[in-house]
């Protein structure tokens, strides 16, 4: 049986490219005592994942070429020489761009089987935990406040918007294109939305949150966060999430104007945050977000390529702004 | 009798000067029922009253010229139309830079006439509530932590870290020449020092905190919070005090690199406060320091020129880094 992988084939330097992937075939591997093989049925692609291309800069470690590109996948066990899992279990796991990937049994979480597979990549998975821990331990939302949310239609940005009317917050979210904005307010339930495109984008800011911004929940850095902080109110909090608008070059901006001069004025608490840290919450949140999606407060998106093959193309296009929701890519049915 | 006033002439373009003061001389105003007549006795200066020449991005609000130059004061109060406070009491004001001042005597603080009353402008006022607050509300400390200071020898920095070490922590204070380094370590307890006018300041930065930066007390933004940045552990703390790298210049530098990428990959809060947000905690705060004070745990320094006509050169000088401690401007007996 013949497993496809993509390896990292060379580094970008500057933008990511698809030539930066490189498609080959390989014997499925065996698997030994305590193991299961696992095959793949969707990956799920995330912007975070470019900074583990840029080196030392990132948490993930410096990058190596000719391996397997790393991902999260939803997979089904098709081999198992364990006891706690059994063949037609439904798992995620580290599984890379690839059809099957090895793990010992207790790097793989058993998932149900119940609802889209890629529900366990997006809003019950690191996706939707990274909306919630970040909204909630950091924004710490309570009902008035204005929220403003980058990437807002993005994997993480078109959750954080839902959950924050939860709370009863207002909520203001910023895109690119005119489609994504108008998709904000029509399909993600936010109250107002902003280009950043726009050559009026901070008096857009200024109109679309005339009290000011209690609550900045920051997937991209860069020229978006100056401007933010310019509108932030005082005792205000900013979740550093993502840097999105820094990762796709080998050249990184410089930080922004106003820090900490304004953090001071303001006192505001800029706070970065990765989801790995709430680790001992997660099946408490993950019951949360399901009760959300069942009382219809939470509408999760998914934004699906077909194949392994896509994986690249749909990361570049991700990285160029092209996803809506939680980009996902079928592998396997 | 005559009442001398330093106004602000001109707006600094570039770095402030002497030039940008003018002293008068005018009547000692008259009171009215409720108000009290201060004779200043002390001034403090801080760097942080620069900001308020710099206009929109303070929040002291937009400057003008041709008023008496804010500051805060001692004074013994020397008539008195009102029945709380009488003719001789000792009290904190806003003095501004003049012999006189006119008071409300809802705004003025009475204070104890048994130490030298510079430590009310010092240790006792705002400098070393600053440290106070700023060091247990955001910065945490617990032993075994790594503290570092920036503007370590300054009025708020000096004492920052002598706090530091009575909650067990190890203090690395930053300051600008030799001379200034050694005092931190020989005069101000500090456990090292480092001077970010060396050349090799980001390689004596890493060998000064082998073990990484716990809490970052930021009194100076700019290089020095960019090189600190890189050195911060996972969950640390900064502290934002001040902008002092900022102040004398009209045209203040971008934002540190790593902002907010760092911030996310090791989970830093950043936080900025002002100390008249903790007002309601004066008092006890106060208590605290004076303990320490008589314990000889802390050893508060002042700093003093002699004369009010020597408030401008003494300000100058400030921003210049020429001041260990608080700088006091002692203006009559």
């Amino acid at each position: 049986m013949e497993n496809r992988q993509i390896l990292i084939d060379s580094l970008p330097e500057g933008k990511l490219a698809e030539s930066n992937y490189k498609l080959v075939s390989s014997q499925v591997p065996a698997i030994k005592e305590g193991e299961v093989l696992c095959q793949t049925i969707a990956i799920t692609i995330g912007a975070g994942t470019r900074a583990g291309l840029q080196g030392s800069a990132s948490y993930a470690g410096a990058p190596k070429t000719g391996i397997v590109m790393n991902g999260t996948g939803v997979a089904r066990i098709v081999d198992s020489q364990c006891d706690e899992l059994s063949v037609d279990d439904l798992v995620v796991c580290q599984s890379g761009w690839q059809d099957f990937s090895v793990h010992k049994h207790t790097q793989v979480q058993k998932v149900s089987d119940d609802i889209d597979p890629g529900h366990h990549l997006g809003a019950l998975g690191t996706n939707g935990l990274t909306a919630y821990f970040g909204l909630m331990k950091i924004g710490e939302p309570t009902a008035g406040d204005t929220v403003l949310v980058s990437a807002a239609a993005g994997s993480v940005g078109h959750m954080v918007g839902q959950m924050a009317k939860v709370y009863g917050c207002r909520t203001v979210g910023v895109s690119s294109s005119p489609e994504k904005c108008a998709l904000l307010t029509t399909r993600l339930g936010y109250d107002e939305s902003v280009s950043y495109l726009s050559p009026d984008f901070r008096a857009e800011l200024k109109n679309t949150c005339p009290d000011g911004i209690d609550i900045y929940f920051d997937n991209t850095g860069g020229d978006i966060l100056g401007a933010a902080l310019f509108r932030m109110n005082e005792q205000s909090r900013i979740a550093c999430c993502g840097v999105v608008s820094q990762y796709d070059t080998s050249t990184p901006a410089g930080g922004p104007k106003g820090i900490p001069g304004l953090l001071i004025n303001k006192r505001i608490r800029m706070q970065g945050f990765l989801v790995f840290d709430y680790l001992s919450e997660y099946e408490a949140a993950r019951q949360q977000i399901k009760t959300w999606i069942d009382s219809g407060e939470l509408n999760p998106l998914n934004d699906d390529f077909e194949g392994l093959e896509k994986a690249p193309a749909a990361f570049v296009d991700l990285l160029r702004g092209g996803n809506v929701g939680t980009r996902i890519v079928r592998v396997s049915n």
